[in-house]
């Protein structure tokens, strides 16, 4: 294959989404030690930036060297150990990969179900958090494999109350919806850069607050991972600028960019402009014969989880790539063959890209 | 820091090395989807490539998404379980981020060392190995921390006579020396990209030999790391290219292309650069007053530690990055403020350069 050849796609599927010019352009720099002064300072920006866009005032927000499963790890791996018991809310794909990697760890799993394509009730997971007491909670905020934005300030509220750390992936949120580090009580988020930030895939943005670092320091045994280690991390990331791994330069250039333009922005005008662009995209579709998988009041504006009127699905997802040049997602696990997933990520939360959505959806073959 | 005012460097530290504008290039293309048939063509090349530049011709080469030190983690945690006694041959930092590994995984280190700036004769090496019977035997091909180039292949041998596994780091060697999967015995090789493949940090290209697969399949505890689990990752990587993460598009279009001009060039052209480069900047240091760390016979030809005739390194090696441009690294761990390293990685490995770096170091303030 020369790279030369490469098709130029349109990305609406779950990730990664279409990145600007000009964040290729900070990619495409050159390359500068990871220890350079100026390096250094291109990361201090870097991390006052993600604890910007995670509203995380205290702690360390940080780019994982690793895509968002990687910062799921990070976040997890740090903060159990073996026996300790966290329950997870499962809603999808990305609950079930936070209850797989509990249980690697050594720690207890405890279940909170959703049907896929629902929430789960805030009332029914602070009243599970209240009698299971567990020592942390996971939740997904923003279930990428069914569209489903899950409500999780009062459930985070609820496990502080009783003394439980709050992770939260907010792979698919971030930058394109609402995520509040210090108001809702939590004590680690991740994400991912080729979401909404709309940077390319390798690096998962990270935050981590007082009470997880508090956590960490009581732990009896080492992180069973080295790499993903955050008091070795803090090392790097902190004031000592100690070697830890070869930080990846490049991606961090491209971050640094991807995050002046989210915040450069403002993010209120940002989330309005997904919201607006999944009305038109809802609105349109369903004029075209698709149903929205999850309800209303429930559904993410960046990730559409909708039922394709095609007898042949993946037939259908194929002559969009091949004829328009678009990508959409189709299901992952249960929804395999039943759903497509249309992102509307970062750039791609515009009108003009609705229009041509749904102009090549309009003239596909039935 | 704005990205338009970062400065120009002459990376000739242990790495990141200077990248081509080639590869910048690719690493600026438009992104396409991780399952896009298209990028899946990409990816075929890079493995194969690979496969071509471990000299592996059975088993699985592919880029893990994570640095060299993610490389690491990766064999280590695949192919031991708690209990397993590794033997791990320790000349340097690298030997020591093995063995710290190994502990956290819950197997049991047994430490072969060597003084720093030393490799561990081969005999040691084997007669260990036979006495020990370990599960698994752990050495560093090229270790960046002093400059030391260890004899592999007759351990490695021996390991394999006594039915233990072989990890090899050729994290600072592979593209720069020779590197042999399949005739020294090894099961599982990381690597970085950021050294001697002149591709920017990010990825750690990775060789797993199907002995080391006959040993995951014979698992009893699924490995500790969900995003590090080689079965999982086969199943991308392999044939059914199933979904597990988002690859890393970006830096997969930067390592096609850097592994396209290494073995463009020709693997034995390549590693005769390095040694002449080596050889030319060896005569020019000694000429100005440094002496090399390590014997004559254990050199590596692509990272020199060498001990610089200045009363205070750490400011020489400012000066050196402020008024020339160029970055050299200072000493790891016990060689902190005693050694430097000066890499001639890729594309540095050639005359012109080394002519710069001894013009600079001449005008140096002493």
């Amino acid at each position: 294959m020369k790279l030369a050849d490469l098709p130029q796609r349109l990305l609406l599927g779950p990730g990664p989404s279409s990145v600007a010019a000009a964040v290729l352009q900070s990619l495409a720099l050159p390359v500068i030690g990871h220890l350079d002064p100026a390096f250094l300072a291109v990361v201090d920006d870097v991390q006052k930036r993600l604890a910007e866009l995670f509203r995380c005032s205290a702690g360390l927000s940080i780019p994982i060297s690793a895509t968002g499963s990687g910062g799921m790890e990070t976040c997890l791996a740090n903060l159990l150990e073996p026996g300790d018991r966290a329950l997870v809310a499962v809603q999808g794909v990305f609950g079930e990969r936070m209850h797989s990697i509990v249980e690697r760890i050594g720690a207890r799993p405890i279940r909170v179900e959703a049907e896929m394509g629902r929430a789960i009730p805030p009332e029914q997971l602070m009243a599970a958090i209240r009698s299971e007491q567990p020592d942390l909670v996971a939740l997904v905020h923003a279930e990428t494999s069914t569209g489903v934005a899950q409500p999780v300030a009062e459930a985070a509220r609820a496990a502080r109350e009783q003394g439980a750390l709050v992770v939260l992936d907010c792979v698919t949120s971030l930058a394109g919806m609402d995520v509040r580090f210090d108001d809702w009580a939590i004590d680690a988020a991740y994400s991912g850069t080729q979401k909404c930030l709309a940077c390319p895939p390798g690096l998962s943005p990270i935050a981590i607050g007082p009470r997880a670092f508090e956590r960490l320091a009581r732990r009896t045994r080492p992180v069973p991972s080295w790499y993903f280690d955050l008091s070795l991390l803090g090392r790097y990331y902190g004031s000592e600028r100690v070697y830890h791994h070869t930080a990846p330069v490049s991606m961090i250039f491209a971050l640094h960019t991807a995050l002046e333009r989210a915040l450069g922005e403002g993010l209120e005008v940002r989330f309005e402009r997904h919201r607006r662009a999944h009305a038109q995209l809802v609105e349109g579709l369903e004029g075209l014969g698709f149903h929205m998988l999850v309800e209303p009041e429930h559904r993410l504006p960046m990730l559409n989880a909708v039922i394709p009127p095609y007898a042949d699905e993946a037939r259908a997802r194929r002559e969009l790539l091949d004829r328009f040049g678009i990508e959409v997602g189709g299901g992952l696990g249960k929804l395999a063959g039943r759903i497509w997933r249309i992102g509307l990520m970062g750039e791609n939360a515009r009108p003009e890209v609705v229009d041509r959505l749904l102009g090549a959806l309009g003239q596909l073959s039935r």
